[in-house]
């Protein structure tokens, strides 16, 4: 490591200071933006202390009788709230790449002449890309949450002006709950609510079917916003977002894109090395046992992934099983898994296309959950452990199992975290990748970022083989005769390199743009200014 | 008044100290059992300060990865959670008289040698009437919650310990979100839950429809139990209360007498007086403009509030026109509407019978609410004051129109609040009431113990006659030309009291046995002994 008790400093504030190396190795530091922080400890190590933070206690003398809270614009309702300089504007991205909203928050700071914001969206996508112009000029200090694209290349080129603190989506309900964010004002995007601000996703023109990620804003934030350009009378059923603490009312032309929260990568992969991944893998589940009637996976939206779904769909056909449950980023794969009955129950986070909002409007068993339940480390459980097996993407994936799902090899942070670290508490994880991208071997000695440490990955899947964690010996013992191609992770990465030549080591900056969070808060690791 | 700054000492508290006259003129302690109360200080004047209370923060690292968090047995569960001397150990009322668990917490703590502790429930009945052997014993200080039946006779009579402190269903919620109220342990009696923790009243051999009574427990108590006997695998849905806030699950033969949960006051009455008083009551809210399509309302579960709903609806037949919603309390005659298409939706705080519970498992538009959505006055509004009308009973009232709903004019305390002062907010509010009970005069020159002010409530309705609070002029001037019998209040209590005679004037002792907070957590009167 080459950085230690370095201090870079803009303004009247540090952006970071004490750097210290942490349990797996990499040098963090722990005073962030003027606060402090904890370096990760290892997995199960950090314990908490303290309470959950308590926004203020409100009372009804200061909410209307007759429950309207509409006010005439977003910009009145930003005022309202007493949006000033330095504060923590919260937003969420069910809309992902269609969201209308988050721009117009900024356009009114920016108008406003208001600096120096913490902008902490659920993740950025985008169509967000002209907040790099505020972050130019000062209106936000930093973002912190995923910074996809655009955003994320402007952060690892050194531009912004903070530091980025990135979080897994439980690691953010986590941080709202525990005080260590405290947001200002919370504005929800909402596909129909009433004006009393009870809102759900499921309704109205751009439903998007679920407001979980805006689940903790809307019960810490000091000040709840609800936008939408669907009101109906009191009561807005359901109520994903209770109005008990929404404090204004905004009501729109347009919320939202809907067609635009269907991503380009939720459809199956017509790549004939992603599909023997996808095979593999669902041949692997079946020979360790991991498949029976009652279990219960999770699977992401990229194409490997749904291919997958596919395959486990037909395992469960044939035995004439049924999941008990599945987690998901809700799509039509998802949807027919339930509708043909090979599911009892989706447990959605987030509907990735209009099949899923459909389902999740009609069909009780497709039930709406949000990173409280499904991913807080720092609640009584939560359900992320329960899940029998988790098929998870990655950047990069180390020797050492250490995994990346933020930074590519060149260094550019261009991805958030979303349930990725959460989802690795599942009783096996399985990373089906390819052996290389763009000539890139897939398999490194060190990943540029570790978004979790080694123990917490079981499965490595590629077009090549399989490589199992020395650590479960229990797999390797379930199909050491099951004629699937089992390898080591060494040998993995001597075979992408014998094509594709041993990589180039990655030379970075020693400065720091962007932290990591491990789900308990703790940091796992640095993200790099890069040297272009 | 008699009594002034008279203090009461029981071992090393006082029971109460520092009396002084509130705002509606009654004397009130404001120390007690050890703590500091706010007198009433008149409707939306005392504004909350402080934070919301935040129990400590958790982690996944000290519950099970699997989720199963079930113990052999209540006591293990209450051993687990660190029961001692003292705690506060709250409980719901959604199984009414057919709750089994709450005397088996208390017969545990018993058996351990277990003193002092405060029981807080949300509701207390007469089947918990074994409770009086360990408040006698010591094993319970103080019930805060409404005592009905025998626990309130005990207490009238000044043998507990403590103090009690009745709290609507909205002021108890309030309590435990400002920390005025910290519970220690939370024991959820749940028809069905799995071994996570996730838990509903509407499945089960035991279904009661809904906890919303608990919601505030799960999410403030520090150790939060659910009870069950009939545990399903995860997940249990709907999941009306989290897993996620819950330690230990316990499973138990049978968890409460669903028959049991049926009031023998919930069906409509045959009494010819009352039939009239109903008939009166609807006539007055239809010459009143306030039934129209889309207008709101609730009523009680007692026999002349359920005719009423029925005059409500012969209203809405005739005109074509569909409430919006309907707040309840439900049994079969709500249901019934819902089912005709007569109300959109029922918005439920509990169920009062299985018609309620089958339409709430069935219907989506038969919503589980709580008192945190429907009550709570330090929240950013609540449902009660989008209410256009509302009905409720009362044991006395006087010609100021302060209403009195927890003592009887005998001095006894036999009677919870309930959400009675929570839906006072309403934006009208009829008491329809009997003149005389057992020939005692309803209307008072004072009532025994002031619930609410005057101000809050609007019309009386008696089997001879209207009367309308002057603050209601619009009320008058909509129905001065209707024909309805209007009287002053004051000539409703005349005409009773020359049927009944001039009832003779109480006297109780100087002793504090008990009192009644407002919904904003001030306290509003004082309950005293009686004299035997």
């Amino acid at each position: 490591m080459k950085v230690d008790h370095v201090s870079v400093k803009t303004e009247n504030m540090k952006k970071y200071d004490k750097v210290v190396k942490n349990a797996v190795g990499r040098m963090v530091p722990t005073i962030i933006n003027g606060e402090e922080h904890v370096p990760f400890m290892g997995i199960g190590k950090y314990r908490p202390t303290g309470r959950k933070y308590g926004p203020k206690i409100a009372s009804c003398i200061d909410y209307p009788e007759d429950g309207n809270k509409v006010v005439s614009s977003l910009k009145e309702a930003l005022m309202n709230a007493g949006l000033k300089d330095g504060m923590t504007i919260s937003t969420h991205h069910h809309f992902r790449n269609g969201d209308l909203i988050s721009n117009q928050i900024f356009d009114i700071a920016h108008e406003l002449g208001i600096k120096n914001l913490r902008w902490y969206p659920s993740a950025s996508f985008p169509c967000q890309e002209r907040m790099i112009s505020y972050m130019e000029d000062g209106t936000i200090n930093r973002i912190e949450g995923s910074m996809n694209g655009p955003l994320g290349k402007f952060v690892s080129e050194g531009k912004m002006a903070g530091i980025g603190i990135l979080r897994s989506h439980g690691g953010r309900y986590q941080a709202i709950q525990d005080g260590e964010v405290k947001i200002d004002i919370a504005v929800i995007a909402a596909p129909t609510a009433d004006a009393f601000g009870n809102a759900n996703g499921v309704n109205g023109d751009a439903a998007c079917g679920l407001l979980g990620f805006a689940l903790g804003d809307s019960q810490y934030a000091e000040k709840v916003i609800v936008v939408t350009d669907n009101v109906v009378p009191f009561p807005c059923i359901p109520w994903q977002i209770h109005g008990n603490y929404v404090d204004y009312v905004v009501k729109v032309d347009q919320v939202g894109l809907p067609e635009k929260i269907v991503s380009g990568t939720t459809m199956i992969t017509k790549s004939p090395d992603r599909l023997l991944i996808a095979e593999i893998t669902a041949k692997f589940c079946e020979a360790a046992g991991l498949i029976y009637d009652g279990f219960s996976y999770q699977a992401g939206a990229g194409g490997t992934a749904l291919s997958i779904g596919n395959y486990f769909g037909d395992i469960l056909r044939k035995n004439n099983w049924k999941a008990r449950f599945l987690r998901a980023g809700s799509n039509k794969y998802a949807v027919e898994m339930l509708e043909e009955g090979l599911v009892d129950y989706i447990l959605d986070g987030q509907t990735f296309d209009l099949d899923g909002v459909r389902s999740m409007r009609e069909n009780a068993n497709h039930v709406a959950t949000s990173p409280f339940t499904s991913y807080n480390y720092h609640g009584k459980g939560n359900f992320a452990s329960l899940l029998d097996v988790v098929i998870l993407g990655a950047t990069e994936v180390d020797v050492n199992y250490n995994a990346n799902v933020v930074t590519h090899s060149d260094g550019y942070l261009l991805h958030g975290i979303g349930g990725w670290q959460n989802t690795l508490f599942a009783k096996t994880t399985i990373l089906p990748i390819p052996l290389f991208r763009d000539r890139l071997p897939v398999i490194r000695d060190e990943v540029t970022t570790i978004c979790a440490p080694g123990e917490m990955i079981d499965v490595i899947v590629t077009e090549r083989g399989i490589a199992i964690n020395p650590l479960r010996q229990d797999l390797i013992d379930k199909v050491k005769n099951s004629g699937l191609p089992l390898k080591t992770i060494e040998e993995l990465k001597a075979e992408a390199e014998a094509i594709c030549g041993v990589p180039e080591k990655l030379e970075l900056s020693d400065e720091i743009v962007a932290v990591i969070k491990w789900v308990d808060g703790t940091i796992i690791d640095s993200v790099r200014k890069v040297i272009k």
